[in-house]
């Protein structure tokens, strides 16, 4: 097992909308959006692990800002915390339109992948080295986004039995 | 406007897993399949409101099984609760192996899609007519879904200012 | 062996037409609609047999309205009779423009499929358990298809040889 | 309007199959190469008849012979007949595996395409020059292949009638 | 080992230009000519080698005119040289219009591609038999731009220790 | 007109390579990863320029090293010179197996690319602000790359005239 930085995995990836991305009116499609965030945090769950990953889950996403075709994404996604055998990733997507130049926010989400080994069993992942100040209240913050989900989930579960 | 019944938009989407669908191991992206639950989704929200509709958000999504190359993926989505401009569409996957014969569930989710009218903004959609129970059931965990996201955006934005 | 009923292998494909599914004047290209067809009839016939099945042959297919960007296409896959290691499958599409809600049939055609075992050789299938009176006429109708196919076949050999 | 050859439409598709256009054996799909086929057929027509042309029908298709991942399929779309403002184009589909070399039919189907004018109403096409016998021989088969196709459609009409 | 005719591996492939194969402007994309023209050029390469080859270089490519959606585009890759284990490929690209049913050049370029023996290792290639004056002419010039080749990667590699 | 750093407009592309992105043997086409290269250099020119860039030209491309499906494919894409209307972008590719973690140089390549008004003329795109030493030896080798093409063109067309 190694102990990684956080800025080892950093994934960056760029795309540009194209015509079927987009609804008939032109706007990116959310779900398409996802894809793409999926294939970063994938990529970057992947090079902290050294291992294939799998999506084990992805929280809320809003699209507070529409895309169009012809716009510029950049999607970065980021590691916040290691587990056992698991990995929470965050993923930013900005749109910047050619001529206007200025880059918006306009989508991001926590994703959490699950490493497997030869057989597709969970499989332990390398730790992570925390050095700035951002990192280390993301790797807090991720316990507790963690924890939530639990929570729920079993709030889910007694409704239902 | 109209009232209409969940069942008049009921969305059914079937694909088969193909090999670009999938991680090097033959497991189906998770991002992959969120873009498939957007389209089928989408093509929900736009029957009932019988106005191009566009992904304003999406829940938690679990991938709770997963689903291998020539897999068939049945997609079902419906409408939960319509407000004044946005509609909560509930979509379930199911896997089935074709040797197999098995259907299984892989992932469930809620999506909130906004009606556009011909100038891009947000526009009134048609009112829901309940009639099953469960139907019912939806209907009000709906609101309260609503509530706990605006409830959840409100703390973030206070922790931010 | 089973006898199993249509209605267990009736298959439901949605689309959204996207830009490069039409042609240059925004219209459905056929081969592409055929392709989805295609993939629905894959599925009702493995679904129906349990086994991977390809196609063997696709009868006359008729475009008889058009479908443009946006539409909502649903296709409609049914079982109507099972041979001993083939079936005939029949799939009408539909489109429906968003705004003008309408649904129209678009095109139907008859697929043949054939089933096979883990070596590719044909492989025998599920009977059909015929229950409505609509399956029972689809049932007698697909043999005198297949015997009119079988006739011009052999006259087509006759003429080249 | 201009009297053209066969010869001067003649268009030549390759592809390679890929794993995406195959069933999960390796197989290519029949409904992808329906629409290679059909691809090939427009480029056919528009090249004839100088104008954007629609598929209106492709006649019974049968698939004899598999193809496979990494195959070469080669594509041959003729003009066999110009109605008024239709044309039967004659599409002929070839596999050769890389190592074993060897070409054979895979499929062969008749297109009927429909010539629009600019505002997507049915517009009169180019005639065509025979020359060879096989042109020939072609151009009267097309007629029969037509008039039987309509006998077919006006038997059906008066079944449900 | 054969000795064959540049005219036995002489490819054609037609494509129509779709909306995603383009920019915001509706031209043509030079990538994704280029991937069209790196097909046609593998399945001449793999025909005369009766072996899997791959890319190993391409020379430099000028995109001279821009193709538009809609465009018919015909490739056409011709071998001009096989060397031990390597050959070199010349590719044109035309576009035209359907309605303006004019062709003209819209690019072209020298591929080298490399056989492969089923471990991946180099392996030879079949020799060529020269016909015409023009097979000879380009027999002769792929050795210089072989050799020029060689020396300005030399020069670098000097320049670069 | 500004006056803008390279650093400014770096574009990073992240890509994972699908089955369909590679030959029989499992092998990265060139053909495709050309692609993704020129839609990064697309990306870079146009958020150099502020304005749609179409390529319009590539210099020789050599394809070192192979990538299997699976690998993590980073395109590092970077402007070297700013002409009147065109820019010179200097792109490349690394590739990395999940497991062996190892990045090492596939590809490198020269694409010019030409900015346009909305007219699609050619139009001035903004000058470039020279800081490293690295900068600064691009910047004066593109001028060299620049004339030795104009010098072989007009040699080709003594040739040819």
């Amino acid at each position: 097992m190694k102990n990684k930085r956080p800025a080892a995995s950093l994934t960056i990836k760029t795309e540009v909308v194209c015509p079927n991305d987009t609804n008939p009116m032109g706007i990116l499609q959310g779900g398409r959006l996802v894809q793409w965030m999926d294939i970063a945090a994938a990529v970057c769950a992947q090079t902290h692990a050294e291992k294939i990953c799998v999506t084990a889950s992805i929280n809320q996403v809003d699209f507070n800002a529409p895309a169009k075709v012809g716009d510029i994404i950049t999607i970065r996604a980021s590691l916040t915390r290691a587990f056992h055998t698991s990995m929470e990733i965050f993923v930013q997507s900005f749109a910047k339109n050619v001529l206007a130049g200025k880059k918006y926010l306009i989508s991001e989400a926590y994703f959490t992948f699950v490493a497997l080994d030869k057989n597709g069993k969970a499989a332990p992942v390398n730790t992570v080295k925390l050095v700035t100040l951002s990192e280390q209240e993301q790797f807090t913050a991720a316990l507790k986004r963690r924890e939530s989900i639990v929570k729920k989930k079993k709030k889910t579960q007694q409704l239902l039995s």
